[in-house]
């Protein structure tokens, strides 16, 4: 049987931090023991053409099986953990809370990280930067408090390990280590994740795309 | 048989013009079939404890359907759409396809809406508004270029209406009719889901919750 096939930049802007979002396809291959192929793919080809046809947005990753196509890194690793057990609670009820947890990482949590992050790299020399960081910092707070109170002292957010997990930790990771020091709660959350062999593993397979040097697995 | 309940805003900010989430779950529950009742919510209520239960981060809507609570209303929807026909493809290839652009719709294309929306609002009076305005709004054609590239002349995202194109029309509808005028495409992408019967009952459902005046149906 083929393996299916993800994207991943050819050179990660992250240097090998594991914030690039194949990460989160990675882990979950690695979670549910699937093998997968990575095609890696250069700034310039993904605004090509050729690269569209896979994904509109010219992002990565992308994920192809046979005749299926994907984009989106929320909907490869929900589509992973469906066709797969491990991932999703078997529970009707629970497997509907894995999922709202899965868009909730993404469009509640994700927005304002990423809005920070994007201010400090494109408004840096701006003359409001300090001004706006600062507003962008109350309000990634106000979600970090929301979802830190949440999580309470659980290991998970609710229950078990599921996709939930995997995308709220690779979320939660590009806060930085110093702005989320304000929440030992969420760190400890986070350092159990990275704890994971199938993390491990999905890591160490990014970061030797990065050092050119293959992972040991 | 009981039928859930979702919470919307007492007094919707946009004044009853169906941008307020809640709008997307009365149209999936309209598409469907499926009988539901609200129950209004104050801003003060919102940041409650007792509402804090329902969703931590203290947003409209919510879901509860007997023991299950959910809120983020893309998770709603999939959640409605998986137990009703009509809101995704029964081809599994095609089902896949159809949730990467439910995320696409609320991962990739709202953020940037959302941002500028949320500039016009809270940056108004600041001295850097004019420049920054400019800076998302070249973000955001950005977007709107690929997606309109992508729809070309189909009459959806892919193949026949779903749960996608539910939610890529009401992100959509955020962004404003002038700034769209752009976008002829795209202006008749979501005039082809306004023209729904389920969105205009969905439609009448929460405008009357503005006006005060029960709708038709």
């Amino acid at each position: 049987m083929k393996k299916p096939t993800i994207t991943a930049f050819e050179k990660s802007p992250d240097r090998g931090q594991g914030l690039a979002r194949d990460m989160r396809v990675r882990w979950a291959f690695e979670e549910v023991g699937q093998p997968y192929d990575v095609r890696l793919v250069s700034f310039s080809e993904m605004k090509k053409p050729a690269y569209r046809e896979l994904n509109p947005f010219g992002q990565i990753p992308t994920y192809q099986d046979g005749n299926l196509t994907l984009f989106e890194s929320g909907a490869i690793v929900l589509h992973i953990a469906e066709r797969h057990t491990g991932l999703l609670p078997k529970d009707p009820d629970a497997r509907a809370r894995a999922i709202m947890w899965m868009f909730a990482a993404l469009n509640t949590v994700e927005p304002p990280i990423v809005e920070r992050s994007m201010a400090m790299i494109v408004e840096r020399d701006k003359s409001w930067h300090e001004e706006r960081l600062a507003m962008l910092e109350d309000r990634l707070r106000v979600r970090l408090d929301e979802l830190s109170k949440q999580l309470g002292d659980a290991d998970w957010l609710d229950g078990e390990f599921s996709a939930a997990d995997l995308l709220m930790v690779t979320v939660l990771r590009r806060v930085g280590v110093s702005f989320l020091a304000q929440y030992p709660g969420l760190t400890a959350y986070i350092a159990r994740g990275e704890a994971r062999p199938a993390y491990k593993r999905a890591f160490a397979d990014q970061l030797a795309v990065f050092t050119g040097k293959p992972s040991s697995g």
